[in-house]
């Protein structure tokens, strides 16, 4: 049983109000709220048990490394991952990203060699893929998506040519919601010998992963959108990949042995993890995926998806309203915009008024907007705590900004 | 008037016991305790006003990009540094060091280029320079310090040549204490035409630091050592040195524009911070140097320089131990060995029974720990809250390790 109105209590932001009314935390997407035990292992972390990890032989320090260990475990569990040393810690999926563009791509790829990205990609699944085009002659091949927002995962695996030498996609819409069948993706890049890289940070907050049925050789997450501390992470790479990467940031930890004129890198994961890291949000994204597993995965999908279909009805239902991203199988991710809106920031500013936080602009998506043919769009992304009254006070002040603005 | 004891009342782990005794925290160069605003500022991060920064216009979103952007002019004051828009925000030293060696240098430097460093470098300020030796023939050229772990700033100037374009050192050993003269070391480099990257982790703690007055063109912190969450930091660079580096990570944030075929990039210092940042975290160590500078960075110095000569002069009773690092101008920071006890580790475990918690090991310092001829040395690194009383309590437990061990 999802008792939503129990977990919502878990929450201590949500009760609070917004402009005099009460909160209705609609951005998800861009970032998800914490509950109180991920708030709680925080405080505990700095007020009982810090210490500096992996150097220490005191107590404290002990504590700490053991702790932050522990979560290696917890990742590999949510992601379906079995040998938790495949688990690279990070600052979040953009951090993940740009360690496989430096250490796996950059020394791997050849003037021409081409990395194939789908038009729905976020600007973190971009832009270290521009650094290859820039700064090495690697060439991009986009494959857009139909009229829906669905990807067609057979226009993919069509794109790899000869030269390919990876696929980059994200697993779930950040705009539009669509959810993309990476694994069959993955099925036709691994018949031509193409490693696949999954953008997880959306997906992995809305539906149980398994990188292992899945497929892919790197699959990426972000801490903050997990219901964690801002700043946590992590990527999945497969043994396979891992021992064809170079070290990314150099440091502490990432070493075996530094002398005047050489070094060894320590064996993986530490070699792709430098210097002290975000010991405490590491920490606190442990307590947040145990969170959401003891809430179950599919107990969260279930009820997002529930919240999805009331929302898609009740937009449906505002003929002023296009919502872009219609796909049957999409998270509860709503981008839109209205006619006679002259921008997508007045919409929110509009919303904020009643409580209602949702995002405007671009979404780091430029090629999808373009795509589009639009400049911004209002995005509502719904969360595992979100209600279907939520929708309707959403619904009401839509209908006040079509007002005002119409 | 510096009031010790009130001061450990801020810090709520200082009141706690390991094994049974009072906790006596002597592991400050590897991580500081938070005082309890830091871990307030935190929790009120997450629990009240917690949304993504710089991409919303909601009134959360809104509140914590204000308070998030704040804090660059916090560091800005700390640092001695005008223009807010040089300071770039990251998770560390280590962070800010990679940046530099791929926005700056890696684009800059040519096979045969030489980079000068000391010996006392922490492995943070050495793995990036080996990597631009690995991977596109630069040169490290290395500068020692004398027997009392000086560094004579005349000999890093002196190790300047023709095809120098970068010295790169530390304002102060995290193994040793000894304070670096930096600012005489750019003042012959800037004759040279040569830019200094100084790393402050250590010495930014301990000490006011202005980097006007210092004169480099890089200076890197990091927060945790700053009383500061994990994760957070910052790294001052200037005008110059900015104009002339391209990006290090690619995502969101830190562009102007994305299409298919192109990229343009945002001013610093966005163009170098990608992606969702370590929000509550900054927002802690603004609150954290508003603490230190709350004190006073004149009165924590002058409270660390009694500190450090109460202890030098303990140590200095005890024949059967060496202390590594004698200058007259050092951090309160003492490695040592003791006669007769086999490794380091033994040292600190026996330490730790007492509730003195000291590092033991290389200290990421490998061609230092070279220099000196040792495998490791047991630290002990004093911060702002410690006292003479627990400098007495080491000085007991040592001894009980020298009966033990001896």
């Amino acid at each position: 049983m999802y008792d939503v109105n129990a977990i919502r209590r878990d929450f201590p932001i949500l009760s609070r109000e917004v402009n005099g009314k009460p909160l209705v935390y609609l951005d998800n997407g861009a970032s998800a709220q914490k509950p109180q035990v991920v708030i709680d292992a925080i405080t505990k972390g700095y007020a009982e048990e810090y210490a500096n990890v992996h150097r220490g032989l005191h107590y404290l320090s002990n504590l700490a490394t053991e702790k932050y260990e522990g979560v290696r475990g917890i990742i590999a569990r949510f992601l379906g991952v079995k040998d938790e040393e495949e688990i690279v810690y990070t600052t979040g999926t953009t951090m993940g990203i740009n360690l496989v563009a430096y250490g796996w791509a950059m020394p791997n790829l050849e003037p021409g060699d081409e990395i194939v990205l789908s038009v729905m990609e976020h600007h973190a699944n971009i832009v270290p893929w521009h650094f290859l085009r820039e700064r090495q002659g690697a060439v991009i091949k986009w494959v857009d998506v139909d009229s829906t927002g669905w990807l067609d995962p057979q226009k993919v695996i069509d794109a790899i040519g000869p030269r390919t030498k990876l696929v980059a996609v994200t697993h779930c819409s950040n705009v539009l919601g669509s959810i993309v069948d990476v694994r069959a993706i993955c099925d036709g890049a691994r018949a031509k010998g193409v490693p696949v890289l999954v953008d997880g940070s959306q997906a992995a907050v809305h539906m149980p992963v398994n990188v292992a049925e899945i497929g892919c050789d790197f699959y990426a997450v972000t801490g903050h959108k997990l219901y964690g501390p801002s700043a946590s992470g992590a990527i999945w790479i497969s043994r396979k990949r891992m021992d064809e990467m170079r070290p990314f940031m150099g440091g502490g930890d990432m070493i075996r042995e530094v002398t005047r004129d050489s070094v060894t890198y320590n064996d993986p994961p530490m070699k792709f993890e430098a210097g002290t890291p975000g010991i405490v949000q590491q920490i606190g994204l442990g307590v947040a995926l145990e969170y959401m597993m003891g809430l179950g995965m599919t107990n969260i999908a279930a009820h997002e998806a529930s919240l999805r279909d009331y929302a898609r009805a009740r937009l449906d239902g505002l003929n002023w309203v296009q919502v872009q991203g219609t796909t049957r199988d999409k998270a509860a991710i709503f981008s839109f915009t209205l006619d006679g809106a002259g921008h997508a920031h007045d919409i929110s500013t509009i919303l904020d008024k009643r409580g209602v936080a949702v995002r405007a602009g671009q979404h780091c998506a430029g090629p999808l907007m373009d795509h589009l043919g639009l400049n911004a769009t209002c995005r509502a992304s719904f969360g595992l705590y979100n209600t279907t009254e939520e929708v309707d006070v959403l619904v009401d002040a839509l209908e006040l900004a079509h007002e005002l603005l119409g």
